[in-house]
């Protein structure tokens, strides 16, 4: 049993009204798999890097007990490059630059021993990608958890909906849930992607925090009002990364631990805001976690 | 003992996507009274209308336990007139016609018998004007809830700064906030606005629901997810009015008893944008509102 993490591995330059960095290490599969071994000890990344990676940044992984057997090395080749810079709201940004380098023929290759995934996180790439992914798993995996962003909206939009069809949870922001379904009321724009294939639905509205949509249901989880939002890169694969791990911690798939599971997301995203990429992410303490999922609790409980 | 609620009562043109209405009764006051009656039997109106107001929205008022003894009738003049045409998205609107009219020169005359209020609703007006009635007022409140907006931060910041000075509950959006404390983040624009007067500040983020600051507390509401937002005009006062309206019914103020408030203003406040003016909240039952508040239950619970 094992929860698999497919997405990038890549090199970030981020530039934030607080400062900015050099080339440092990103990608959404970096930031879920993170996210994900706080509550599950098996958790697998396939992902493709260039020569130009770090070793250290590989065996930090490691130390966060996240197998990289599926992570391929490209010798010769670079490793993707993304580098933005975000307004003074810290909700819009501006794309730098993009070198898709090792990205641009990347085949996932599924090694045999990550074929006992029950639990598969398909961050933001390619919906062809993420697609090959799914069929090369010998066995359904019991949950699939689908990222994905409005650039696949744009130009690939029916291998997207192909995708889409195949996996159990969605997860997308406010802006891509009206693109996706043409409604501007997320509650039919949720009815409609519920009949794409998805059981779940979870829009990410940043700053106000997420709606997880099943059936006739909904559930509103709230984003920790923060002084200060350092650097929001990664937060959303933070979210989806704390959200399948500890689905795959508790095992049982329902509208209760979806909730919670959600909660347990929503914590890791509002550190991971906290410093530059995956800084505070990579050095979180349990009790850290645990003190946060609890100020999750005091701020939206009431009693009627 | 009693609740006092001062602002306007004055005609709306409405347009929105689902069609327009002729003039209807609208204002702060009446939104606010007719949504604090449902929980407070002793709700008082101050405002002023012209005698083109119709008798039939008076006796309105009268149905639903409202005391209009505080409501001037000017001979010869007209109302307080708003026109107003919402965009596709809801969230933005143009004004199509102010006319002041009685509101001008008006001077809010406190009836002797109001003199036991204890909880006092400041609508939406000229600050100036809201100042006159805490004034008026032979024994302070024991609560004072204020509401505002951009137009006096932009028109008559000095008054507005001594009015807020005043209170004990400020309302306004989360735009608002941050126009007002020059800070972006809302939890700095909070920290910064309860340094300015008010104990408690609710920050009103439409559909993302509102937040409530005191002290280091912060408690996170959601709003309820719509298909239909049918007509926004109004949302704001119904909200301030059932917040203000469930505090003196519970009768004890304490940070436990706002975020009840805040639910049950919010469960109002989703029943009033479903249809257009006031139709739909001044014909709710008791246990409409109730089932619609325990939907805000359901939307928030988990437990961890």
């Amino acid at each position: 049993m094992s929860l698999v993490v497919i997405g990038t591995v890549a090199f970030d330059a981020i530039e934030t009204p607080f400062g900015k960095t050099d080339k440092i290490v990103g990608g959404a599969a970096t930031y879920a798999s993170l996210a994900a071994s706080y509550f599950y000890d098996k958790t697998k990344i396939v992902a493709v890097v260039g020569d130009d990676f770090h070793q250290e940044d590989i065996e930090d992984f490691k130390k966060h007990g996240i197998d990289v057997e599926g992570l391929q090395i490209k010798k010769g080749e670079k490793s993707f490059f993304w580098a933005g810079k975000y307004h003074n709201d810290m909700n819009s940004r501006d794309t730098l630059a993009t070198e898709l380098n090792v990205l641009a023929d990347f085949d996932p290759i599924i090694p045999d021993s990550y074929q006992d995934c029950e639990f598969l996180m398909l961050g933001n790439l390619t919906p062809q990608v993420q697609q090959t992914v799914i069929k090369r798993m010998k066995k359904r995996p019991k949950l699939i958890v689908m990222d994905t962003m409005n650039f696949w909206m744009d130009i690939a939009m029916d291998d997207l909906l192909a995708t889409i069809k195949m996996v159990d949870v969605l997860t997308i922001n406010d802006a891509e849930a009206r693109q996706l379904s043409g409604e501007y009321s997320l509650v039919k724009a949720a009815q409609k992607i519920l009949q794409m294939g998805p059981k779940y639905l979870i829009i990410k509205k940043g700053e106000h925090g997420a709606l997880l949509f099943h059936g006739d249901q909904i559930f509103s989880a709230p984003a920790l009002p923060l002084a200060e939002v350092f650097d929001p890169t990664g937060a959303g694969d933070t979210f989806a990364g704390g959200f399948i791990g500890y689905l795959a911690h508790v095992g049982t798939i329902n509208f209760n631990n979806m909730k919670n599971a959600i909660i347990y997301g929503s914590a890791l995203a509002s550190f991971c805001v906290e410093k530059f990429g995956t800084e505070k992410i990579r050095n979180l303490s349990e009790s850290e976690v645990a003190a946060r999922v609890q100020e999750f609790v005091k701020l939206t409980n009431f009693t009627i």
